[in-house]
Protein backbone atom coordinates (compact mmCIF):
# COMPACT_ATOMS: atom_id res chain seq x y z
CA UNK A 1 0.00 0.00 0.00
CA UNK A 2 1.16 3.37 -0.72
CA UNK A 3 2.81 4.79 2.47
CA UNK A 4 1.87 8.79 1.25
CA UNK A 5 -1.80 7.58 2.24
CA UNK A 6 -3.84 10.43 3.79
CA UNK A 7 -4.73 10.44 7.60
CA UNK A 8 -8.55 10.15 6.27
CA UNK A 9 -7.88 7.69 3.87
CA UNK A 10 -6.25 5.53 6.07
CA UNK A 11 -8.65 5.96 9.12
CA UNK A 12 -11.57 4.73 6.27
CA UNK A 13 -9.41 1.62 5.43
CA UNK A 14 -9.12 1.24 9.47
CA UNK A 15 -12.87 1.94 9.93
CA UNK A 16 -13.83 -0.46 7.57
CA UNK A 17 -11.40 -3.22 8.90
CA UNK A 18 -9.38 -3.44 5.64
CA UNK A 19 -5.68 -2.14 7.55
CA UNK A 20 -5.78 -4.02 10.86
CA UNK A 21 -1.60 -3.51 11.72
CA UNK A 22 1.23 -1.48 12.91
CA UNK A 23 0.60 1.96 11.53
CA UNK A 24 4.20 3.02 11.31
CA UNK A 25 5.30 4.60 8.05
CA UNK A 26 1.96 5.24 6.81
CA UNK A 27 0.38 8.72 6.30
CA UNK A 28 3.76 10.14 6.39
CA UNK A 29 4.27 13.62 7.83
CA UNK A 30 1.14 13.79 10.42
CA UNK A 31 1.20 12.98 14.12
CA UNK A 32 -0.21 9.41 15.41
CA UNK A 33 -1.02 8.87 18.87
CA UNK A 34 -1.20 6.47 21.89
CA UNK A 35 -4.17 6.24 23.26
CA UNK A 36 -5.72 5.91 26.13
CA UNK A 37 -9.46 5.31 27.21
CA UNK A 38 -10.87 5.32 30.89
CA UNK A 39 -14.02 5.62 32.60
CA UNK A 40 -14.94 8.89 33.82
CA UNK A 41 -14.03 8.34 37.60
CA UNK A 42 -10.58 7.19 36.65
CA UNK A 43 -10.61 10.31 34.69
CA UNK A 44 -9.74 13.75 36.23
CA UNK A 45 -6.72 12.00 38.00
CA UNK A 46 -5.18 10.58 34.76
CA UNK A 47 -5.52 13.82 33.32
CA UNK A 48 -3.43 15.05 36.58
CA UNK A 49 -0.88 12.39 35.91
CA UNK A 50 -0.34 13.55 32.18
CA UNK A 51 0.08 17.01 33.54
CA UNK A 52 2.37 16.63 36.53
CA UNK A 53 4.38 14.24 33.91
CA UNK A 54 4.26 15.99 30.03
CA UNK A 55 7.56 14.26 28.97
CA UNK A 56 6.54 10.70 29.37
CA UNK A 57 2.67 11.42 29.30
CA UNK A 58 2.47 14.91 26.52
CA UNK A 59 -1.14 14.86 26.13
CA UNK A 60 -2.33 16.43 22.82
CA UNK A 61 -6.14 15.70 22.81
CA UNK A 62 -8.90 14.62 24.94
CA UNK A 63 -12.38 14.10 24.30
CA UNK A 64 -14.69 16.78 25.76
CA UNK A 65 -17.17 14.95 27.44
CA UNK A 66 -17.79 11.60 29.07
CA UNK A 67 -18.99 9.08 26.91
CA UNK A 68 -18.05 11.52 23.60
CA UNK A 69 -15.89 9.35 21.13
CA UNK A 70 -15.35 12.24 19.15
CA UNK A 71 -11.64 15.00 19.06
CA UNK A 72 -12.57 17.07 16.41
CA UNK A 73 -9.33 19.14 16.48
CA UNK A 74 -7.49 15.32 15.72
CA UNK A 75 -9.47 14.98 12.75
CA UNK A 76 -13.51 16.05 11.97
CA UNK A 77 -14.68 12.45 10.95
CA UNK A 78 -12.28 10.83 13.72
CA UNK A 79 -14.07 8.21 15.20
CA UNK A 80 -12.52 6.59 18.43
CA UNK A 81 -14.19 3.70 18.74
CA UNK A 82 -13.17 2.04 14.97
CA UNK A 83 -10.49 4.24 13.94
CA UNK A 84 -7.06 2.31 15.50
CA UNK A 85 -6.59 -0.87 13.87
CA UNK A 86 -6.38 -2.87 16.96
CA UNK A 87 -7.43 -2.20 20.43
CA UNK A 88 -6.52 -3.63 23.93
CA UNK A 89 -9.44 -4.07 26.35
CA UNK A 90 -8.50 -4.53 29.82
CA UNK A 91 -10.54 -5.04 32.96
CA UNK A 92 -9.27 -4.56 36.68
CA UNK A 93 -5.76 -4.62 34.64
CA UNK A 94 -6.00 -7.59 32.73
CA UNK A 95 -5.94 -7.87 29.09
CA UNK A 96 -9.67 -8.94 28.39
CA UNK A 97 -9.61 -8.83 24.72
CA UNK A 98 -7.83 -7.67 21.68
CA UNK A 99 -10.16 -6.34 18.87
CA UNK A 100 -10.26 -4.20 15.28
CA UNK A 101 -13.33 -2.37 16.84
CA UNK A 102 -14.71 -1.39 20.22
CA UNK A 103 -17.91 0.06 19.46
CA UNK A 104 -19.76 -2.88 21.50
CA UNK A 105 -17.63 -1.99 24.46
CA UNK A 106 -18.66 1.53 24.11
CA UNK A 107 -19.91 3.49 27.72
CA UNK A 108 -21.38 6.11 28.39
CA UNK A 109 -18.82 7.48 31.15
CA UNK A 110 -16.34 6.65 29.10
CA UNK A 111 -12.77 9.68 28.51
CA UNK A 112 -10.39 9.50 25.58
CA UNK A 113 -6.65 10.55 25.94
CA UNK A 114 -4.57 11.12 23.01
CA UNK A 115 -0.63 11.34 23.94
CA UNK A 116 2.22 12.52 21.59
CA UNK A 117 4.28 9.53 20.05
CA UNK A 118 7.68 9.21 19.06
CA UNK A 119 7.06 8.16 15.81
CA UNK A 120 6.52 12.53 15.11
CA UNK A 121 10.19 13.13 16.28
CA UNK A 122 11.77 10.34 15.05
CA UNK A 123 10.62 11.42 11.86
CA UNK A 124 12.20 15.10 12.36
CA UNK A 125 15.21 13.04 13.18
CA UNK A 126 15.68 10.91 9.72
CA UNK A 127 14.61 14.30 7.85
CA UNK A 128 17.75 16.05 9.22
CA UNK A 129 20.07 13.30 7.98
CA UNK A 130 20.21 11.73 11.36
CA UNK A 131 20.16 6.88 11.88
CA UNK A 132 17.28 6.07 13.88
CA UNK A 133 19.03 3.02 14.26
CA UNK A 134 15.22 0.52 15.16
CA UNK A 135 13.97 2.18 11.98
CA UNK A 136 17.00 0.90 9.88
CA UNK A 137 16.96 -2.40 11.62
CA UNK A 138 13.33 -2.35 11.36
CA UNK A 139 12.88 -3.68 14.62
CA UNK A 140 10.54 -1.82 17.95
CA UNK A 141 12.33 0.46 19.71
CA UNK A 142 14.29 -1.15 22.63
CA UNK A 143 12.04 0.50 25.61
CA UNK A 144 13.35 0.31 29.40
CA UNK A 145 12.12 0.62 32.77
CA UNK A 146 14.07 3.29 35.39
CA UNK A 147 14.45 3.95 38.41
CA UNK A 148 13.24 7.68 37.95
CA UNK A 149 9.75 8.26 39.68
CA UNK A 150 6.73 10.02 38.08
CA UNK A 151 5.04 12.32 40.45
CA UNK A 152 1.92 10.41 41.16
CA UNK A 153 -1.87 11.82 40.69
CA UNK A 154 -4.27 9.81 43.24
CA UNK A 155 -4.60 6.28 41.68
CA UNK A 156 -1.56 6.85 38.93
CA UNK A 157 1.57 6.56 39.93
CA UNK A 158 4.79 4.77 38.01
CA UNK A 159 8.66 4.96 37.50
CA UNK A 160 9.16 6.13 33.75
CA UNK A 161 9.93 4.18 30.97
CA UNK A 162 12.33 5.37 28.46
CA UNK A 163 13.13 4.66 24.95
CA UNK A 164 16.85 4.48 23.24
CA UNK A 165 18.16 5.21 20.19
CA UNK A 166 21.85 5.31 19.72
CA UNK A 167 24.10 7.85 18.64
CA UNK A 168 27.49 9.10 18.37
CA UNK A 169 27.64 12.25 20.40
CA UNK A 170 27.71 14.83 17.67
CA UNK A 171 24.39 13.22 16.31
CA UNK A 172 22.85 13.16 19.91
CA UNK A 173 23.76 16.76 20.63
CA UNK A 174 21.69 17.39 16.92
CA UNK A 175 19.32 14.95 18.01
CA UNK A 176 18.51 17.12 21.34
CA UNK A 177 18.32 20.58 19.31
CA UNK A 178 15.60 18.51 17.53
CA UNK A 179 13.80 16.98 19.75
CA UNK A 180 14.06 20.20 21.95
CA UNK A 181 10.89 21.77 19.24
CA UNK A 182 9.11 18.76 20.04
CA UNK A 183 7.71 18.89 23.72
CA UNK A 184 4.42 17.38 22.47
CA UNK A 185 6.17 14.10 21.46
CA UNK A 186 8.80 13.50 24.97
CA UNK A 187 11.26 16.41 23.91
CA UNK A 188 14.51 16.47 24.50
CA UNK A 189 16.06 13.36 25.62
CA UNK A 190 16.11 12.94 29.46
CA UNK A 191 19.35 10.77 29.82
CA UNK A 192 22.44 9.93 27.38
CA UNK A 193 25.26 7.45 28.62
CA UNK A 194 25.83 5.20 31.29
CA UNK A 195 22.11 2.81 31.99
CA UNK A 196 22.71 2.09 35.46
CA UNK A 197 22.75 5.98 36.12
CA UNK A 198 18.76 5.97 35.44
CA UNK A 199 18.36 2.03 36.86
CA UNK A 200 18.91 0.26 33.84
CA UNK A 201 20.78 -3.13 34.79
CA UNK A 202 21.06 -4.77 31.22
CA UNK A 203 20.62 -2.21 27.94
CA UNK A 204 20.98 -5.49 25.59
CA UNK A 205 17.53 -6.67 27.85
CA UNK A 206 15.18 -4.16 26.79
CA UNK A 207 11.65 -4.92 28.88
CA UNK A 208 9.61 -3.48 25.75
CA UNK A 209 10.69 -3.57 22.47
CA UNK A 210 13.26 -4.93 20.37
CA UNK A 211 17.20 -4.43 21.55
CA UNK A 212 19.28 -2.65 18.76
CA UNK A 213 22.85 -2.61 17.72
CA UNK A 214 24.97 0.00 19.66
CA UNK A 215 28.28 0.59 18.01
CA UNK A 216 31.65 1.09 19.50
CA UNK A 217 31.76 4.80 18.95
CA UNK A 218 27.95 5.36 20.40
CA UNK A 219 26.71 6.16 23.27
CA UNK A 220 22.90 5.01 24.01
CA UNK A 221 20.37 8.21 24.07
CA UNK A 222 16.81 7.79 26.22
CA UNK A 223 13.87 9.84 26.05
CA UNK A 224 10.88 9.70 27.95
CA UNK A 225 8.31 7.17 26.74
CA UNK A 226 4.72 6.61 25.72
CA UNK A 227 5.14 3.33 27.69
CA UNK A 228 5.13 5.39 30.97
CA UNK A 229 1.30 6.02 31.53
CA UNK A 230 0.50 2.23 30.51
CA UNK A 231 2.19 0.77 33.16
CA UNK A 232 0.60 3.86 35.45
CA UNK A 233 -2.87 2.20 34.25
CA UNK A 234 -1.59 -1.16 34.79
CA UNK A 235 -0.62 -0.38 38.30
CA UNK A 236 -3.80 1.76 38.88
CA UNK A 237 -5.77 -1.12 37.81
CA UNK A 238 -9.01 0.60 36.84
CA UNK A 239 -12.13 -1.79 36.77
CA UNK A 240 -12.40 -0.66 32.74
CA UNK A 241 -9.90 0.80 30.47
CA UNK A 242 -9.12 0.56 26.16
CA UNK A 243 -5.73 1.23 24.30
CA UNK A 244 -4.54 1.05 21.22
CA UNK A 245 -2.50 -2.54 20.21
CA UNK A 246 1.50 -1.62 20.50
CA UNK A 247 2.82 0.09 16.98
CA UNK A 248 -1.40 0.58 16.51
CA UNK A 249 -1.93 4.28 16.54
CA UNK A 250 -4.32 6.86 16.10
CA UNK A 251 -3.58 8.53 12.87
CA UNK A 252 -4.60 12.08 13.27
CA UNK A 253 -5.47 14.97 10.52
CA UNK A 254 -2.60 17.34 12.66
CA UNK A 255 0.94 17.51 10.53
CA UNK A 256 3.93 16.90 12.66
CA UNK A 257 5.56 20.51 11.80
CA UNK A 258 2.21 21.31 13.93
CA UNK A 259 3.83 19.90 16.97
CA UNK A 260 6.69 22.08 17.03
CA UNK A 261 7.37 25.46 19.62
CA UNK A 262 9.57 26.66 17.42
CA UNK B 1 34.86 47.12 42.79
CA UNK B 2 30.79 46.36 42.06
CA UNK B 3 30.51 43.50 39.64
CA UNK B 4 27.46 45.63 38.64
CA UNK B 5 29.54 48.32 37.24
CA UNK B 6 28.10 49.20 33.75
CA UNK B 7 30.20 48.60 30.76
CA UNK B 8 30.46 52.00 29.65
CA UNK B 9 31.95 53.05 33.63
CA UNK B 10 34.45 49.91 33.26
CA UNK B 11 35.36 51.28 29.85
CA UNK B 12 35.65 54.32 31.00
CA UNK B 13 37.96 53.02 34.55
CA UNK B 14 40.21 50.99 31.75
CA UNK B 15 40.36 53.81 29.19
CA UNK B 16 41.58 55.86 32.17
CA UNK B 17 44.28 52.71 33.09
CA UNK B 18 42.56 52.33 36.44
CA UNK B 19 41.42 48.71 35.57
CA UNK B 20 44.03 46.46 34.31
CA UNK B 21 42.94 42.98 34.59
CA UNK B 22 40.53 40.32 34.19
CA UNK B 23 36.87 41.67 33.16
CA UNK B 24 35.32 38.01 33.72
CA UNK B 25 32.42 39.00 36.26
CA UNK B 26 32.60 42.57 35.57
CA UNK B 27 29.65 44.33 33.85
CA UNK B 28 27.34 40.74 33.93
CA UNK B 29 24.75 40.51 31.79
CA UNK B 30 26.84 42.32 28.94
CA UNK B 31 28.69 40.98 25.90
CA UNK B 32 32.61 40.49 26.32
CA UNK B 33 34.30 40.11 23.05
CA UNK B 34 37.69 38.78 21.65
CA UNK B 35 39.47 41.28 20.19
CA UNK B 36 41.93 40.14 16.64
CA UNK B 37 43.20 43.38 14.82
CA UNK B 38 45.30 42.39 11.98
CA UNK B 39 46.73 44.35 8.39
CA UNK B 40 43.86 45.25 5.63
CA UNK B 41 46.50 42.61 3.84
CA UNK B 42 45.17 40.06 6.08
CA UNK B 43 41.70 40.90 7.07
CA UNK B 44 40.10 40.00 4.21
CA UNK B 45 41.16 36.10 4.40
CA UNK B 46 40.35 36.26 8.44
CA UNK B 47 36.88 37.23 7.64
CA UNK B 48 36.84 34.48 5.32
CA UNK B 49 38.18 32.05 7.93
CA UNK B 50 35.53 33.51 10.35
CA UNK B 51 32.56 32.79 7.94
CA UNK B 52 34.05 29.33 6.92
CA UNK B 53 34.05 28.59 10.90
CA UNK B 54 31.56 30.04 13.08
CA UNK B 55 31.20 27.89 15.88
CA UNK B 56 34.78 28.70 17.05
CA UNK B 57 35.12 32.33 15.26
CA UNK B 58 31.59 33.74 15.96
CA UNK B 59 31.72 37.26 14.56
CA UNK B 60 29.82 39.85 16.33
CA UNK B 61 31.76 42.72 15.54
CA UNK B 62 34.41 44.03 12.86
CA UNK B 63 35.48 47.91 12.02
CA UNK B 64 33.61 49.40 9.26
CA UNK B 65 36.91 50.64 7.90
CA UNK B 66 41.09 49.86 7.59
CA UNK B 67 42.44 52.45 10.29
CA UNK B 68 38.89 52.57 12.13
CA UNK B 69 38.97 52.23 15.76
CA UNK B 70 35.21 52.25 16.81
CA UNK B 71 32.87 49.56 16.39
CA UNK B 72 28.96 51.88 17.17
CA UNK B 73 27.20 48.81 17.14
CA UNK B 74 29.14 47.44 20.44
CA UNK B 75 29.41 51.08 22.26
CA UNK B 76 29.19 54.51 21.01
CA UNK B 77 31.97 55.90 22.81
CA UNK B 78 33.95 52.40 22.09
CA UNK B 79 38.45 52.83 21.17
CA UNK B 80 39.50 49.67 20.41
CA UNK B 81 42.81 51.41 20.81
CA UNK B 82 42.08 52.03 25.18
CA UNK B 83 39.12 50.29 25.80
CA UNK B 84 41.01 46.87 26.77
CA UNK B 85 42.82 46.33 29.91
CA UNK B 86 45.60 44.67 28.41
CA UNK B 87 46.75 43.87 24.76
CA UNK B 88 48.97 41.55 23.46
CA UNK B 89 51.33 42.90 20.10
CA UNK B 90 52.70 40.69 17.84
CA UNK B 91 55.53 40.76 15.20
CA UNK B 92 55.64 37.65 12.39
CA UNK B 93 53.16 35.77 15.20
CA UNK B 94 55.88 37.02 18.11
CA UNK B 95 54.94 38.57 20.81
CA UNK B 96 56.78 41.65 20.96
CA UNK B 97 54.66 43.02 24.04
CA UNK B 98 51.80 43.14 26.28
CA UNK B 99 50.70 46.89 26.82
CA UNK B 100 47.54 48.63 28.76
CA UNK B 101 47.42 51.36 25.59
CA UNK B 102 47.96 50.45 21.34
CA UNK B 103 47.41 53.95 20.50
CA UNK B 104 51.79 53.96 20.08
CA UNK B 105 51.09 51.03 17.67
CA UNK B 106 47.98 52.25 15.68
CA UNK B 107 48.18 52.03 11.81
CA UNK B 108 45.65 53.18 8.99
CA UNK B 109 45.61 49.76 7.45
CA UNK B 110 44.38 47.89 10.48
CA UNK B 111 41.09 46.20 11.04
CA UNK B 112 39.75 44.85 14.24
CA UNK B 113 37.35 41.90 14.53
CA UNK B 114 35.28 40.91 17.43
CA UNK B 115 34.46 37.12 18.42
CA UNK B 116 31.81 36.28 21.16
CA UNK B 117 33.19 34.50 23.87
CA UNK B 118 32.05 32.11 26.36
CA UNK B 119 31.07 34.30 29.16
CA UNK B 120 27.81 34.78 28.00
CA UNK B 121 26.69 31.34 27.46
CA UNK B 122 28.38 30.46 31.16
CA UNK B 123 26.22 33.45 32.47
CA UNK B 124 23.08 31.71 30.65
CA UNK B 125 24.02 28.34 32.02
CA UNK B 126 24.13 29.79 35.67
CA UNK B 127 21.35 31.75 35.56
CA UNK B 128 19.36 28.81 34.55
CA UNK B 129 20.75 26.92 37.80
CA UNK B 130 23.81 24.87 36.15
CA UNK B 131 27.00 24.77 37.92
CA UNK B 132 30.08 26.21 35.28
CA UNK B 133 32.81 24.16 37.02
CA UNK B 134 35.48 26.77 36.29
CA UNK B 135 33.63 29.52 37.51
CA UNK B 136 32.49 27.38 40.63
CA UNK B 137 36.85 26.70 41.15
CA UNK B 138 37.57 29.97 40.41
CA UNK B 139 39.99 29.20 37.52
CA UNK B 140 40.30 29.74 33.96
CA UNK B 141 38.45 27.30 31.39
CA UNK B 142 40.67 24.21 30.68
CA UNK B 143 40.79 24.09 26.59
CA UNK B 144 42.37 21.67 24.34
CA UNK B 145 43.82 21.36 21.12
CA UNK B 146 41.53 18.57 19.07
CA UNK B 147 42.07 16.87 15.49
CA UNK B 148 38.91 18.18 14.35
CA UNK B 149 40.43 20.37 10.79
CA UNK B 150 38.93 23.80 10.73
CA UNK B 151 38.12 24.88 6.67
CA UNK B 152 40.99 26.58 5.87
CA UNK B 153 40.58 30.40 4.06
CA UNK B 154 44.00 31.67 1.96
CA UNK B 155 46.63 31.79 5.00
CA UNK B 156 44.40 30.96 7.99
CA UNK B 157 43.94 27.62 9.15
CA UNK B 158 43.79 25.10 12.29
CA UNK B 159 42.86 22.57 14.11
CA UNK B 160 39.48 23.08 16.76
CA UNK B 161 40.32 24.73 20.26
CA UNK B 162 37.46 23.31 22.74
CA UNK B 163 36.93 24.36 25.67
CA UNK B 164 35.34 21.80 28.12
CA UNK B 165 33.11 21.89 30.78
CA UNK B 166 32.08 18.64 32.75
CA UNK B 167 28.50 17.97 33.63
CA UNK B 168 25.91 15.07 34.66
CA UNK B 169 24.07 14.16 31.16
CA UNK B 170 20.89 16.00 32.60
CA UNK B 171 22.85 19.07 32.99
CA UNK B 172 24.55 18.25 29.30
CA UNK B 173 21.49 17.83 28.24
CA UNK B 174 19.97 21.32 29.61
CA UNK B 175 23.46 23.11 28.59
CA UNK B 176 22.96 21.92 24.80
CA UNK B 177 19.29 23.51 24.44
CA UNK B 178 20.77 26.89 26.41
CA UNK B 179 24.00 27.49 24.09
CA UNK B 180 21.90 26.61 21.04
CA UNK B 181 20.08 29.80 21.66
CA UNK B 182 23.31 31.75 21.55
CA UNK B 183 25.03 30.93 18.19
CA UNK B 184 27.12 34.06 18.46
CA UNK B 185 28.76 32.73 21.21
CA UNK B 186 29.83 29.48 19.92
CA UNK B 187 26.52 27.86 20.42
CA UNK B 188 25.66 24.16 20.94
CA UNK B 189 28.89 22.03 21.94
CA UNK B 190 30.36 19.91 19.22
CA UNK B 191 31.38 17.17 21.60
CA UNK B 192 30.70 15.09 24.89
CA UNK B 193 32.03 11.73 26.65
CA UNK B 194 35.10 10.09 25.67
CA UNK B 195 37.75 12.89 24.50
CA UNK B 196 40.08 10.50 22.43
CA UNK B 197 37.15 11.12 19.70
CA UNK B 198 38.57 14.19 19.03
CA UNK B 199 41.95 13.94 19.43
CA UNK B 200 42.53 14.85 23.11
CA UNK B 201 44.95 12.66 24.25
CA UNK B 202 44.72 13.79 28.88
CA UNK B 203 41.42 15.67 29.72
CA UNK B 204 44.19 15.89 32.96
CA UNK B 205 46.38 18.15 30.85
CA UNK B 206 44.80 21.30 28.82
CA UNK B 207 46.70 22.95 26.59
CA UNK B 208 45.23 26.36 27.69
CA UNK B 209 43.31 27.15 30.53
CA UNK B 210 43.47 25.07 34.32
CA UNK B 211 42.28 21.43 34.67
CA UNK B 212 39.26 21.28 36.72
CA UNK B 213 37.80 18.16 38.66
CA UNK B 214 35.16 15.99 36.86
CA UNK B 215 33.71 13.37 39.12
CA UNK B 216 32.56 10.29 38.77
CA UNK B 217 28.53 10.80 37.35
CA UNK B 218 30.06 13.58 35.31
CA UNK B 219 30.81 13.36 31.40
CA UNK B 220 33.10 16.32 29.81
CA UNK B 221 31.32 18.51 27.35
CA UNK B 222 33.45 20.31 24.29
CA UNK B 223 32.35 23.22 22.91
CA UNK B 224 34.20 25.11 20.13
CA UNK B 225 36.50 27.67 21.69
CA UNK B 226 37.60 31.29 20.71
CA UNK B 227 41.62 30.62 21.25
CA UNK B 228 40.74 28.82 17.69
CA UNK B 229 41.45 31.90 15.75
CA UNK B 230 44.47 33.06 17.94
CA UNK B 231 46.30 29.53 16.89
CA UNK B 232 45.25 30.07 13.23
CA UNK B 233 46.58 34.15 13.25
CA UNK B 234 49.23 31.98 15.02
CA UNK B 235 49.61 29.74 12.16
CA UNK B 236 49.97 32.80 9.51
CA UNK B 237 52.42 34.87 11.16
CA UNK B 238 50.78 38.12 9.76
CA UNK B 239 53.87 40.69 9.97
CA UNK B 240 51.53 42.79 12.47
CA UNK B 241 48.48 42.06 15.43
CA UNK B 242 46.98 43.14 18.06
CA UNK B 243 44.85 41.43 20.53
CA UNK B 244 43.75 41.15 24.28
CA UNK B 245 45.80 39.34 26.61
CA UNK B 246 43.65 36.55 28.16
CA UNK B 247 40.50 36.96 29.83
CA UNK B 248 40.90 40.79 29.60
CA UNK B 249 38.28 41.18 26.78
CA UNK B 250 36.38 44.04 25.48
CA UNK B 251 33.93 44.81 26.98
CA UNK B 252 30.49 46.07 24.86
CA UNK B 253 27.10 47.67 25.30
CA UNK B 254 25.12 44.49 23.87
CA UNK B 255 23.05 42.95 26.46
CA UNK B 256 23.97 39.04 26.40
CA UNK B 257 20.13 38.55 25.72
CA UNK B 258 20.50 40.24 22.38
CA UNK B 259 22.47 37.39 21.33
CA UNK B 260 19.60 34.70 21.66
CA UNK B 261 18.31 33.85 18.52
CA UNK B 262 15.10 32.36 20.09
Amino acid sequence: MDQHITPLELRQLIRAGEFTTNTSGYARGFVQGNLCILPADYAGEFLQFCTFNPKPCPLIGMSSSPGDFTIPRLGLDLDLRSDVPSYRVFEHGELVGEVPDVSEFWRDDLVAFVLGCSFSFEEALIDDGLEVRNVTEGVNVPMYRTDIDCETAGRFSSKMVVSMRPMIPGDAIRAIQICSRFPAVHGAPVHFGDPKKIGIRDIKKPEFGDAVTIRADEVPVFWACGVTPQVAVEQARPPFCITHSPGCMLVTDLPNSHLAVL
